[in-house]
């Protein structure tokens, strides 16, 4: 039964100005880190706002929170649809927080049309999907897709020393369900583009192929403390100049794909003791690079591998690359996309293909079942900043595809 | 009246090994960084050694401490001798220390030979003399010779945010006595090389006759955040990349002035948030250029100034170089470099002159009083290292010649 309404463009804008009052960070921007007090709080509104949508909450044992709305015949595998609500420390209103609080919207919906699908809904909220707290990111959507450790994930330790477990056991989201190890019939993630191609060309809604190839890495460099005074430049093995050496070549291979859209970012720099007057004898370095071409992601990657190694040895220092982690390539359902792209056309929105160039939970749950995401156009592209920007009308037709192509994925 | 004796080497020791048990690091080494509690353990010890041995006591308003023995003419300027107690994160039981506890021992020795000097003698502990926890190093040497503004030093915040004055007072060393601007004779400091000329030569006493040229710098960057991913290389003003860039090419300066030994680090590097997935909009870096020809120096001064430019504009960024720090030069008293060759040639001991590589400060008291110093060798030169080692052996002539270099000054 096709719908007879679209989505209520005015409550769910009033659901994202809800969120906005909490963990403000700059002027009209969040700072909502995974598992601080303002994650807690964030969630303990959205979980309220789904019981009273009448869903069923459920959380995960890596703090997933999951509601649901049950089916016509609710031993069918759900359909599930969702994103996060954490944030980097200077984030925006919108990224991750449109698609949870869209798929909300969604289900509001269908509860104001009466209208039961045949196979049940779960919204879902992934848990540090930024990686803005704990490293890396989308972790818990890596663990719900089989491939970080439980263990592991729960033990992952925060700048400030805060561990993972320990945080979610504190703000009450150690949840009893197991991690991932169901049957999903398919995962939707509606989410601002976070590029400016669709604000740039006006298009109201985008279709995502595929995302870029993209390689992390986490690196780490020993050396030796000495006085950065009397000790001869020969003899020094600075860790912090082994990672900055290394920084700098990534941005330097960044440049020689920048042509054909290719990107890399030094991200992170840590080292010890880090001070004036010694050489540090310990650094960190996150690096990550990008390519539309899953081959030409492939070339920069192994670059960076041998930067590694050049920047510890000019450094008088030893290199181990102590995490990689790639995501990308053509991983989303062919199916999907098509149903995303027919249900956009048939609502008359102008529309476009394009990729994914950012990391999404929705990379990780492709592994474990049929996957698409939406795009809605955001300001110039402007996003980890609190000059992130999208108007309600921005918005709206993208919740109305996610809310036709669920309806039709879970009805069929 | 010539000296009957030496010091008490023995006594001196346990002096060193006492001051070993506070602040322990890694094996063998100390971790006690000023004002921590540490800083204050070895502060309460010293004091009651000092008041043990007769002296009288006096703490600066930035925590300098001077224990006084009365002259023959109490009336006379002073001879001031000393050195600091605290050290780096992982710093070695020797740097600093020898030069307080070996003024304790001078003092001890004229008190075991009923020997009152013509004018006092002052031993002082110089306050957060490393720099470790509070930038610049030799603060507290800098206020006390008119360099630093008194306010200005209670206001050095720490990397956990402490401030130097609320530290100060919760440690119990806020003194009331007015921080320099008062007369000295003179200024004797004696500490372990950290370099490895005079271990290598097996020479036993160092005679000081200038420091090397150094130019330090604390230089901050100014970008914007944004995502990793989709934020196009050209757009870019990651902060950290700036950071990195600066220091990459501080260090070829360093190599590229290797030949002549001159010197050049990549010593520290900040940036907020400093995280995966977000560009850095904020950093800083602390480098620095040491070189025996002053003029060396600069040229290698203006290469960090004009790569501080670069560096920036490179990564898009803005750059203001916010402290700039430079010391040594012909800077030493050329009586009192005479007068401690001669005592340790008239002692019998091997010695040589050499510069000083590192900062001291002795540096800052040059500006206010005759000054020298006195070197004893470390094993193989290192420090600022767990590893940093002098035996009692290599200690004793330096000890000795301070003893008699300091009498012959104060009696004249």
């Amino acid at each position: 039964m096709p719908l007879t309404q679209g989505v209520n463009a005015q409550r769910f804008w009033s659901t994202i100005e809800r969120s906005a009052e909490i963990g403000q960070g700059r002027e009209g921007g969040l700072s909502r880190l995974a598992l601080s007090d303002a994650d807690k709080e964030v969630r303990d509104v959205f979980v309220c706002m789904c019981r009273d949508a009448g869903l069923t909450v459920r959380i995960d044992q890596v703090g997933n929170i999951f509601a649901r709305r049950a089916g016509q015949d609710d031993s069918l595998p759900p359909v599930l649809l969702g994103s996060h609500l954490d944030t980097q420390a200077n984030g925006g209103r919108f990224d991750g927080i449109v698609g949870v609080m869209g798929a909300l919207e969604v289900l509001r919906t269908l509860n104001d049309l009466q209208h039961v699908t045949r196979r049940p809904l779960e919204i879902v909220n992934w848990t540090n999907e930024e990686g803005a707290r704990f490293s890396p990111p989308m972790l818990a959507s890596g663990c719900f897709a089989g491939v970080y450790d439980l263990d592991w994930v729960h033990n992952r330790q925060a700048d400030d020393g805060a561990v993972f477990g320990e945080e979610l056991r504190r703000i009450g989201y150690l949840g009893s369900e197991p991690v991932g190890g169901r049957d999903l019939d398919s995962y939707f993630e509606l989410h601002i583009e976070q590029g400016p191609i669709l604000d740039a060309e006006r298009v109201q809604v985008g279709i995502v192929t595929h995302g870029y190839s993209s390689h992390g890495f986490l690196v780490e460099f020993h050396g030796e403390t000495a006085h950065t005074g009397p000790w001869p430049m020969e003899k020094r093995r600075n860790a912090l100049l082994a990672a900055a050496r290394l920084l700098v070549e990534v941005d330097d291979i960044g440049w020689d794909f920048a042509a054909t859209d290719g990107k890399a970012t030094a991200a992170r720099l840590s080292a010890w003791p880090n001070k004036a007057g010694i050489l540090s004898d310990w650094a960190q370095a996150i690096c990550d690079v990008r390519h539309d071409v899953p081959k030409a992601a492939d070339v920069m990657a192994e670059r960076v591998r041998r930067a590694v190694g050049a920047a510890a040895s000019r450094a008088g220092c030893t290199a181990e690359i102590l995490d990689h982690w790639s995501w990308g390539g053509r991983i989303f359902d062919d199916e999907l996309i098509s149903l995303v792209r027919r249900h956009a056309a048939a609502l008359g929105y102008s529309h476009r293909d394009l990729a994914s160039q950012a990391g999404h939970d929705a990379y990780f749950l492709a592994r474990v079942c049929p996957t698409a995401m939406i795009f809605t156009p955001c300001k110039d592209g402007i996003t980890h900043n609190n000059a992130e920007y999208a108007s309600r009308e921005d918005l709206e037709p993208g919740l109305n595809v996610l809310l036709h192509s669920v309806v039709s994925r879970a009805d069929r």
